[in-house]
């Protein structure tokens, strides 16, 4: 049975009553399964609380020192830790992990080009066999977007990419869908209509979508990230709404479908 | 080869000199070994940091929903995750986690009597399988001091008992060492000299230092659980100086020695 592996970001973990929603539906998924969350506007309100400014560049936060310790105490603690316990409390049997807990996300400082983004990581490679072994133990990992380098320790690690790697990593053992929980039904033809969901992408059409403008923006990455997961071996990428989750998992009916 | 549980608390925590010494003697120990750490002070400065009032009655916090999202923070994501990058880059496989983590470590919240402790946990098991198949695996357990409630989720837990629970666990399967490293080299005749280290310390010897006031205050509920740990099954347990960790492990030549 495939590895179901589900993102979920900010709009739903800002909104408790969405969070809780969103984690009874995922605890009640039979099989395999890994949840990836972000936390970046949890972050943010906290930084601000202790004082620590937050700048952005193209949608990354830069990640000086004292951000890090931010970074590592909300996703790694405060959302991270959350989530597994209210997954207990749901007789799912999860457990929280960084990139760094067994060395399972190995990633290098991202190099100072024109920007200098501080302690942000670039994955290297993934832990499947260690992955493996807790989904064999019927664990659940939750993974917090942090990463590890030998060198600098931990990493700041965009969720969307995080997801991804470790789709792709397990791709090579298991048969693995990705699934990103999103603000909408899914990628939109039309962004003022939210019942305009794109039910299937495959690489022709994004290109031709890209090109006539029918995709912008932050959408463009999200779907880079989902395709070079399907190139790479997951068996596909489904972009749809937290609470729609369960029928998109179980029937494919719901949210976009990316597809080589 | 027996299996060594090393407490550290505040005093090697909140000095960077004393730590970076202590995880590079603990990551050297050979064998089957497990880090169990405190954060008392870091949660205290933190919390005034965001505004949270931190309250403690006879040295134990009050923990309100604001200071539960406090030590989640500091406990389960700052410290933990530093020391096990730390490890990680010491070639130590290490892995943070709290009681939520694989619903590790088992608790109640303490029943209200006198003081509403707030979210504060008593702990009533320890998943000695789940903690044995990591060891196997050549994994290093890091426990933050957090304990789970299925009623009522991550509960703030004394780390000294939390260690100790972790002792006795694992003491059905293996042979246990209980390490807390403190800021005396042992348990003192005299409080005054850091040299009256008493070397061995049984349950006879203990009820008289008791009586004639040699041993006193804070000294008493940590001694009350290692001899309750020795009670239950552990080999031995070592009160030592942080950095006297590896000969005292080795050789048992410091600090002092609880047995029964």
């Amino acid at each position: 049975m495939a590895v179901n592996i589900i993102k979920i970001g900010g709009n739903v973990i800002n909104d408790e009553v969405k969070l809780k929603a969103f984690l009874a539906s995922f605890a009640a998924l039979s099989g395999d399964k890994i949840l990836v969350h972000g936390g970046g506007k949890v972050a943010t309100k906290i930084a601000k609380d202790l004082g620590v400014e937050t700048e952005m560049v193209e949608g990354r936060r830069i990640t000086n020192a004292e951000m890090r310790d931010v970074v590592t105490m909300v996703y790694g603690g405060l959302i991270n830790k959350k989530i597994v316990a209210s997954l207990q409390s749901l007789n799912c049997n999860a457990i929280g992990l960084t990139g760094a807990d067994a060395g399972v996300i190995r990633a290098h400082k991202r190099p100072v080009k024109t920007i200098d983004y501080g302690y942000v990581g670039d994955i290297d490679s993934v832990n499947a066999v260690f992955i493996s072994s807790l989904l064999s133990q019927e664990i659940t990992p939750v993974f917090a977007p942090l990463s590890f380098d030998k060198d600098f320790g931990i990493l700041n690690t965009n969720a969307d990419t995080q997801a991804s790697a470790i789709a792709t990593a397990l791709s090579g053992v298991h048969e693995v869908n990705l699934i990103y929980c999103f603000e909408k039904k899914g990628v939109l033809l039309d962004a003022e209509d939210d019942d305009s969901v794109i039910p299937v992408l495959k690489p022709k059409l994004y290109e031709e979508y890209k090109a006539s403008g029918v995709i912008y923006d932050g959408m463009i990455p999200k779907l880079d990230n989902a395709f070079d997961a399907v190139h790479k071996g997951v068996k596909k990428v489904i972009i749809c709404e937290a609470n729609e989750l369960l029928s998109a998992v179980e029937r494919g009916e719901t949210g976009t479908q990316i597809l080589m």
